[in-house]
């Protein structure tokens, strides 16, 4: 990595990232969600999701984004409640979400018919889903049920890059507290850079003044101060993408050697949904899914989830008593 | 408007703009639908929705996009049905829907029941809506319905701006034929600028390697060719999204002298659900609507759709037997 940007010694952002008006109040709803299930014995896990919007114009018209449906956010929260985690699943407004992901590509209203009068067990009009449109809907609205009932999952929305940074920081301190049983996966794809405020024309940019120059400034690494002042006794991951394979690997070792974290999973844009590599300072383990287990449904983030949770237990293991 | 770009005299889009596989495929279904209902007496009309992608890498990890969640060409859409026009619906990948957007922002899971054994009136279990989840659920599933069994309703999906400047185009030549009697009515947010493929890297641009500069040239503008080339008798509408309400209407004003075509729905980002002025050549009208109406849930796309559909029966008349 070069210089990590514009961070200050103490970890605050620049003012180049305005500060949500809902962050306390957010801080307060996750520290509270943290401690209750610590209490309860859980562990807990801080998924970030999605990709971040970079405006380009004050007055936002147009912005930078970065490829994401947050289809493996989504899914890994799944596995993560499976396994007995808390989630706090903070992700891009309209990117995928844990359970209703799997019906994503699916038109509501043709899945639905409307069923009149039946049989005078029910009074007025009834819409009724269709079940082989939606597959396995009602298995996974017991599950989903299961969870909210339970209140294992909070749901927190960012958009832009600015919400996305402060309430990461926000979410680091309020997940402090319950020190090596907190997990952070950082599945988020997060922007390298941005137009500082300064920089940024207020009103959209015409078309009629020629072609566009952009200049963009590279964003703090958030992981620095996550790992060194936020959240320093929290089991850390984050995640590599690549489209060059050549240079995943070394990229990936980089990072575990600069920011001083748990684990870097490592994956390549056009096979990552059946092949990662999970990096840790000591080990390398690939993971990977066969063509046949593909085709049967299974998903690499039950692979991912998995062998992390058995890490994070040793994790917690070693720092008892710390 | 600065210089429109490289497109070639005779409307070919430069060789920056890859070709999507399927356009061909859609040219036709869109040639015959517009045929099939232009001879059962119908009006077609053509809307473009949504924002456009504008891949920075060849393998593309980043992207320029413009803010558009597709609101207002879905909402259109379904006025222009209840007018009894037919509709090609070109919208971006994900964005909204006619019909489902109503439901966008629910989350499916929140407003399913799980019934079962229902008093012997069906075996197994049933899924049903929670109709006080999905307000009005019934009679929109119903006039969806009554929608999709006509086939008045053709749905065509792209993400990047090559794909929808292809579809556009092959669009304009599939509506053609019928003359007068097809609308455009381009809504979608069109990206002015790009990064030719010359100029792109093939691989995700490192943050090492320090921060970023983007040069991007002017996007070709397409209404010139479909105006003049690929659909001369046809009725056309642009909108122009300004920030700044002192240049707007001159620059709706100067699109028409240099397009050529038939209307201008000028809007301002912060005031356009309530508020928009309709350019013609000869007259300036604005719709706006109140505050009381705003809250009974009366939409302005309702307006904007009754205004266009009596101007586009004028010209139609007017365009009689030529």
């Amino acid at each position: 990595m070069a210089d990590s940007g514009p961070l200050s010694a103490d970890g605050n952002l620049p003012a180049d990232f305005a500060v949500p008006s809902h962050v306390e109040e957010v801080k307060v709803q996750m520290a509270t969600f943290a401690a209750r299930h610590s209490a309860a014995g859980r562990v807990v896990v801080l998924i970030t999701s999605g990709g971040t919007k970079v405006p380009l114009e004050s007055r936002t018209v147009r912005f930078l984004d970065n490829f994401s449906s947050g289809r493996r956010g989504a899914s890994s929260a799944e596995y993560f409640l499976e396994l007995g985690y808390a989630v706090i699943f903070l992700h891009r407004h309209r990117s995928l979400y844990p359970f209703t992901r799997l019906y994503s590509g699916i038109n509501l209203l043709d899945s639905l018919q409307l069923e009149s009068g039946m049989g005078g067990c029910s009074s007025g009009q009834v819409v009724v889903v269709d079940q082989q449109a939606l597959p396995n809907i009602a298995k996974v609205l017991k599950r989903y049920q299961v969870v909210k009932d339970a209140g294992l999952l909070l749901s927190v929305e960012f958009s832009t890059l600015s919400e996305y940074l402060h309430l990461l920081k926000a979410a680091a301190q309020a997940l402090s507290p319950i020190g090596s049983k907190a997990m952070f996966y950082l599945a988020a794809a997060v922007s390298d850079f941005y137009i500082p405020v300064s920089d940024m024309p207020e009103h959209k940019i015409q078309s009629s003044d020629g072609p566009l120059q952009i200049s963009m400034k590279m964003v703090p690494k958030m992981l620095s101060p996550l790992v060194k002042d936020w959240a320093p006794q929290a089991f850390v991951i984050s995640f590599k993408l690549e489209t060059d394979p050549s240079i995943l690997l070394e990229r990936a070792r980089r990072a575990l050697d600069t920011y001083r974290h748990q684990v870097v999973v490592a994956n390549i844009l056009d096979t990552r949904r059946g092949y990662v590599v999970v990096v840790t300072p000591d080990t390398q383990v690939e993971l990977v899914l066969t063509d046949e287990e593909a085709s049967r449904g299974v998903e690499i983030e039950d692979r991912i989830v998995s062998n992390l949770s058995v890490a994070h237990s040793q994790f917690i293991a070693q720092n008892q008593g710390m």
